[in-house]
C-alpha cells in the first residue's frame, strides 16, 4: 500500500487541508442489493467450506435481516453445532460447528428458527487432490509483479460489469479502470515464460466496488469474491490451474489491515467493536516504530495500529477474536479453493500484533508450505533490524510481539541499490551500501526468503530513479538476480518502463501492446526498441540460467568489502558450483587482483560470463568495465 | 581510537603512500634499560598481587636473561606451585601458582634454579578494604572525559622524565607533549564538582614511552606502570582516593586491543605466537561488521582482527590463552590495586571476540559492580543493531560471541544528535533521527548502560560541528543531560572550545588555564566570555539538578514522535517526579498544544524551567522559543 503521498502531506505540513468530505463513519445500512441472494438469508461466510481440514472448527457468519434472533439446528453426520452467538447488529449471527474428520462432503442442512423457519443448504466440500496445488514460493523463484487492470485486457466484455460502481474504462485517467484482466494475464504466460518468471503476483483480484480509484485493488468490499472486472471466481481457479501448467506459480495479494467502506461488513457493521471507531477521520501516523519502541506513548501506539489507512479504508478490529477469525478462514478459504501458492501481505505491521501472530500461525497450520511475506515498507532510518522485526528472527518476543513470518519485501536493500548505483562510493556510501545492508542478514532467521526488489506499484520505476541509464539498469537487474532472497521484477521494468511515484499513477501505466487497439506491442522482440530488447535479454538470459543452476538461488553467499567502488561476491554449493559477481560502480574501467578471493577461486582457472558468453581466460587480473555488472561461471 | 585518519587515507585512495618506513616488524631485541632491576630477574608480571582473589590461579610471566631453563620451587602455606611453562624466547617462563583462600599476605620466596640459583621475592598483599572503592559508573553518573596531558599541569617536575623517549615538552606542537598531569586533575577536583561532574575519565595513564605522539596513551609500553610524566604509581593510587574522597569516581581507559612498539613484550617477544605477525606492515580493513557478517570471507575478518592498529601498535594474539591470562590478569590487578571505579575499554570490537568474552567474564566475576563500557566506533550506515552486537543485547550469539559488555559509547546517538541540529526536520531526518535512534534500544539489554556523548578526543569538537551556534550547543548540552544512559562531557566543551578532527591534535588543545603561564584561566567565572559563562552555567545546573532528581538518570523515558521540528519527551519514576523535556529545533518559535500529552501531563497544573527558574503556568499550550530545549519539572 501507498503511503508516500501521506508522507508528503504530512512532512509539507498540508495535512490541516484534509477535507471534511474525507471524513469517514459508519454510512447508512443501505445493504449492497447486487450481493443479496433470493430469500432471508443474504450470505453466509465462509461461502462454503471443506471437510478434511486440520482445524475441525467452523465459525460461520451468517447475514440476513433480524437472523440473529433465530435458533439454529442442523442434522449431518460428523458435524456438530457447538452453539450460536449473536452481535450487537441482529442482522447478523455466528454459528460455530465442528466438523470431524470423517465427514462426508454434501449440503449440510441449516435450519433457522426466527419469526419464520428458514433452511440454508450450506456446502461442505471435498478438498482437492489434484497435483501442483500450494507448491509455496522459495529463493528458487523469479516473481513478476503486476496491476491487473493495467497488464493486459483479455476479455472486453467484462470491462464494465453491471452493478458495479464504476460504470466505464477510461485508459486515459491514470485513477480510472483500464480493463485489464485475469485472462490477460493468462493471455501472457508464454511472454512470462520467456523472460524467465517462475511465479505470478497480481496486486490483490478480490472485488474492490469502490466508486474511485478501485483498480488499485486494496479496497475489498466482498472478501469472498474475484472483482467482476477481473473474473469469475472460477475464473481465477482455472487461472492458478494454468499457471500451474505452464510452471507458473500465483501469489495472491492479502489486505488485512483495511477493507474498503463499501464492503457490506462496513456498511452494516456486525457490531462497533468490529471496527476501530473515530468521530472524525483521524490520519495514522503510519510510524511501524511505534510497536517495539521502549518509549512509545499509548498515544502514539494508538495512532499507529488502530486508525484507518485511509479515508475510505476502516480499520476491522483484529484483536477481537470474531474478527480474527472471519480473516482467519478467509484466507484459509482463498488457499484450499483456489491452490494459489504464495501470500503477499499488505502494510503487515499496521495490523493489530497479536492478531498477525494468531493470523500466521492459523495459516501455516493448515499450509506449511505456503510462501508467505510481508510487505513491510520501513525507512531507511529505521535500519535492518526494524525490517527483521516484522520477519523470523533471532531475538525474543519484544512488546508482546514474535513474528512468525516466513519473508518480508527487503526495502533494506531495495534503498542500498539505488545509492549503489547513484551515489559515489565510499566507506560506506554507495556501492557500499549492499555490503552494509547484507552484512545485517545475522538479524533474520532466514534472510534468503525475503523478497528483493528494484521497484513496485508504489514506488517511483528504478529506470527513472536510475536517471535512464540503461548501464545503471542491468547493473541493478543483475543485482536482483544474483543476490541472496527471492528476486521480484515489477512489470514493465524489463522493457524500461519509466516513471516516479508521485503522483503514483504514473508508475501503474498500460503495458504497451496488452490492450485493444495499442499501436505497439512490446511483448513480441518486434515491439521494442534497441535498448529494451538488450535489457529484456538481459533478464531473461539471467533469469533462466539463475533457474538451472542452484548456487544462484539457494547457494551460499560471500562477499567482500567494496574497494575502490567495486564490489564482489559469490554464490555457491558444495556441489561445486559457483558464480563470481563483480559490479564496478565508477564511470571508469577497474583492474582488480583476483588474489584477494582466493578462499572461492581456488580450483578455477577461467570464466564464462553468463550473459555475453565471453571466456575469462585469467582470474588473477579483472579488468571489469566501468558502471557494469558481470555474472561469470567459474571453471575448473 | 582514532581511526578517521585512516579512513580519509583509505577512502581518497592515498592509502599506497603508506611508506616502508612505517613497515613495522618485531624489532632488534635491546630491552628497556630503565626498566631492569638489579639481577638477573628483569621483572615479573603481575608486578605483586593479592591474598584471597574470588579467583586463587595467577600466573607469573618471569622475565630474565634464560631464565626459561630454569626449575622453580617455592615454600609459602596456602600456595601451591602448579608447573611451569617455557615460551619459545628463553628468557621468558611462566609459573602457575594457586593460592588458597586462606593464605597470609607476606613476601612468597621464588627460587629458581637455572645455570645457577636464584632468590625472588614475590609480594603477595592483603586486599584493601578502605571504605568507597570500586564503586561501579550508572546513569547517575555524569562523566567528564579529559586527556592528561592537556587538561593541567600540576607538577612541572614531571614534564620530563630522564630515561624516557621524549625529552621535552613542547606545547606549541599538538603532537608533541605538554606536560599535563594526575596533580594538573586534582588541583581542579572542585572545579570539576561545582560542574556537576561525578566520575573523571582520563585517556590512558599508562606508560607510553614512545618517541612519538606518546600524549595520546594509547600505545602501552608497561602494563603495570603509571607513565612517569603523569605520576608514580603510588600517585595514581593517591589520584583515585582523593577522588572519591571529593565525591568523584574514576574511569580507567583500557587498551586491549594492541600496545606500543616499544613494549617489552614486543622487544623481546615471550613467543612468536604472542603476536599477529605480519610480513610488512598490513594495514588493516576497520570493518567490525566483518566479525557477525554472515558472508564475510576468512581474508576479511582477518584483515579486521589480526591487522596492527597502526604502524606502532602492535596487535597482541588474544586467543593465545597465554596473553588472554596476561591481559585478564593486568586487568584485575589495576582495580585491586587503586580501587577505580570503571574501565572503558578503546577500540572494543578489535579484539579477538572470543577474548573478549573470556576477559569481560573474568573481570565481571571479580568485580560485579565496576562500571564497564567499550569504544564501538561503528558507522551510521551500520546501525543501531551492530552497535548493540557489542554489547550486552537481546540475541543469542552471532558467529560464537555474545558480548557480555554492559554498555557502549553511544555513536548511534551521537550521529543523531548533530543531525537533530544540523539538518532540518523531516519523517526520518534532523531531529527524528534522535527519536528513531532511541527507538531501536529495544535491541539492547539495559541502554540505559550506554555513555552519551557530543564528542571526545577522537572527534571534532560539538561547538565547531554546531557552527559554533551557542543556542544549538545549550540544545546538545540538554539533550546530553537529560537523554537516557551515562552522559559523558568532553574538557572543554561546557566553556565552547572548538575546532575539528582533521588533523586530529587540535581537538586535543589545552585547557586555558591549567599550564603555568597561561594568560587566561577558564577554570574561573572571570576567565570565561560571556557565552562560555553562559553555557558553564547551563550545564552546572543541569547537572546538579540532575544528581538530585533520580527521574532525571534513572526514571523511565517516554517520547513522542517529533511534529514539525518539535521533540518531547518525557523522564518520570513511580515516586511522583516527572521532567518533561522539549526540543525546538526550527529557526521559528513553536506553539505545541499539551492535550497530546496526556498520558504524561494529566495531574500536573504548571512547571518550573530548570535551568531558569521560570515558571510555566499553563500546560495547555506551550510557546517554544526558536532553537530551545527546555527541562520542565512539572508540578501538580
Amino acid at each position: 500500500m501507498k503511503f508516500i503521498r501521506v508522507l508528503l502531506l504530512l512532512t509539507s505540513g498540508l495535512l490541516a487541508a484534509t477535507s471534511a468530505a474525507a471524513i469517514a463513519g459508519p454510512e447508512v445500512a443501505s445493504t449492497t442489493e447486487s450481493k443479496k441472494k433470493a430469500g432471508p438469508i443474504t450470505r453466509i461466510d465462509p461461502t462454503f467450506w471443506w471437510v478434511g481440514m486440520k482445524n475441525p472448527k467452523l465459525q460461520l457468519l451468517v447475514y440476513g435481516p433480524k437472523i440473529g434472533a433465530s435458533k439454529v439446528s442442523l442434522k449431518y453426520d460428523g458435524v456438530t453445532l457447538d452453539g450460536t452467538q449473536k452481535l450487537e447488529n441482529p442482522n447478523y449471527l455466528l454459528v460455530n460447528l465442528t466438523i470431524s474428520a470423517n465427514t462426508k462432503p454434501g449440503k449440510l442442512p441449516l435450519e433457522f428458527q426466527g419469526e419464520r423457519k428458514i433452511k440454508y443448504e450450506y456446502e461442505l466440500r471435498a478438498r482437492s487432490t489434484e497435483a501442483g496445488r500450494v507448491q509455496g514460493v522459495t529463493s528458487a523463484d523469479f516473481v513478476y509483479l503486476l496491476m491487473p487492470d493495467r497488464f493486459a485486457n483479455g476479455d472486453p466484455k467484462n470491462d464494465v460489469v453491471k452493478g458495479t460502481m464504476v460504470n466505464r474504462v477510461s485508459r486515459d485517467s491514470m485513477y480510472a479502470r483500464h480493463g485489464g484482466d485475469l485472462k490477460g494475464i493468462e493471455d501472457h504466460f508464454d511472454y512470462l515464460k520467456e523472460l524467465g518468471v517462475t511465479a505470478i503476483w497480481p496486486t490483490p483480484i478480490v472485488e474492490n466496488d469502490m466508486p474511485k480509484a478501485s483498480y488499485h485493488g486494496y479496497a475489498l468490499t466482498d472478501y469472498y469474491a474475484v472483482d467482476p472486472r477481473y473474473g469469475t471466481n472460477e475464473d481465477y481457479v482455472n487461472f492458478v490451474r494454468n499457471a500451474h501448467r505452464n510452471g507458473l506459480k500465483v501469489i495472491h495479494d492479502v489486505v488485512l489491515n483495511h477493507m474498503g467502506s463499501k464492503n457490506y461488513l462496513y456498511l452494516d457493521q456486525p457490531a462497533k467493536d468490529w471496527f476501530h471507531q473515530w468521530p472524525t477521520f483521524t490520519r495514522g501516523n503510519y510510524r511501524d516504530g511505534t510497536v517495539n519502541d521502549p518509549y512509545a506513548s499509548a498515544e502514539d501506539r494508538k495512532l499507529f495500529n488502530t486508525t484507518w489507512f485511509d479515508t475510505t479504508m476502516p480499520d476491522p478490529a483484529q484483536e477481537n477474536p470474531l474478527v480474527a477469525t472471519y480473516l482467519i478462514q478467509n484466507f484459509l478459504w482463498w488457499v484450499e479453493y483456489t491452490g494459489l501458492d504464495g501470500y503477499r501481505i499488505d502494510t503487515y505491521p499496521y495490523s493489530e500484533p497479536g492478531f498477525l501472530m494468531k493470523w500466521g500461525k492459523a495459516i501455516q497450520d493448515e499450509y506449511p508450505q505456503l510462501g508467505m511475506f510481508g510487505e513491510t515498507w520501513v525507512q531507511a532510518a529505521e535500519g535492518v533490524a526494524q525490517q527483521a522485526y516484522w520477519s523470523r528472527n533471532a531475538f525474543p518476543a519484544v512488546n508482546g510481539f514474535k513474528s512468525n513470518l516466513n519473508g518480508v519485501t527487503d526495502f533494506m536493500l531495495y534503498y542500498a541499490i539505488q545509492d549503489a548505483l547513484n551515489k559515489e562510493a565510499g566507506w560506506s556510501e554507495g556501492i557500499s551500501k549492499i555490503y552494509y545492508t547484507l552484512q545485517s542478514d545475522w538479524l533474520y532467521e532466514n534472510p534468503n526468503r525475503n523478497v528483493v526488489f528494484l521497484d513496485n506499484h508504489d514506488l517511483s520505476r528504478i529506470f527513472s530513479v536510475l536517471g535512464e541509464d540503461v548501464s545503471k539498469q542491468k547493473m541493478a537487474l543483475t543485482w536482483l538476480l544474483t543476490c541472496r532472497g527471492i528476486p521480484q521484477l515489477y512489470y514493465g521494468t524489463e522493457i524500461l518502463m519509466k516513471n516516479f511515484s508521485n503522483p503514483d499513477g504514473l508508475v501503474r501505466a498500460d503495458f504497451p501492446g496488452g490492450f485493444p487497439g495499442d499501436n505497439v506491442n512490446k511483448f513480441t522482440a518486434a515491439g521494442r526498441t534497441a535498448p529494451e530488447q538488450e535489457v529484456f535479454t538481459l533478464v531473461s538470459k539471467l533469469a533462466n540460467y539463475r533457474k538451472a543452476h542452484p548456487a544462484l538461488h539457494s547457494g551460499k553467499l560471500m562477499h567482500y568489502i567494496p574497494e575502490d567502488g567495486v564490489y564482489t561476491y559469490f554464490r555457491y554449493n558444495d556441489k561445486g558450483e559457483t558464480i563470481m559477481v563483480m559490479m564496478n560502480a565508477n564511470k571508469q574501467d577497474k583492474t582488480v587482483a583476483g588474489g584477494r578471493f582466493a578462499e572461492r577461486l581456488t580450483g578455477f582457472t577461467s570464466a564464462t560470463n553468463v550473459v555475453s558468453g565471453a571466456t575469462i581466460p585469467d582470474l588473477k587480473t579483472l579488468r571489469i568495465p566501468a558502471q557494469t555488472a558481470w555474472v561469470l561461471e567459474l571453471k575448473r
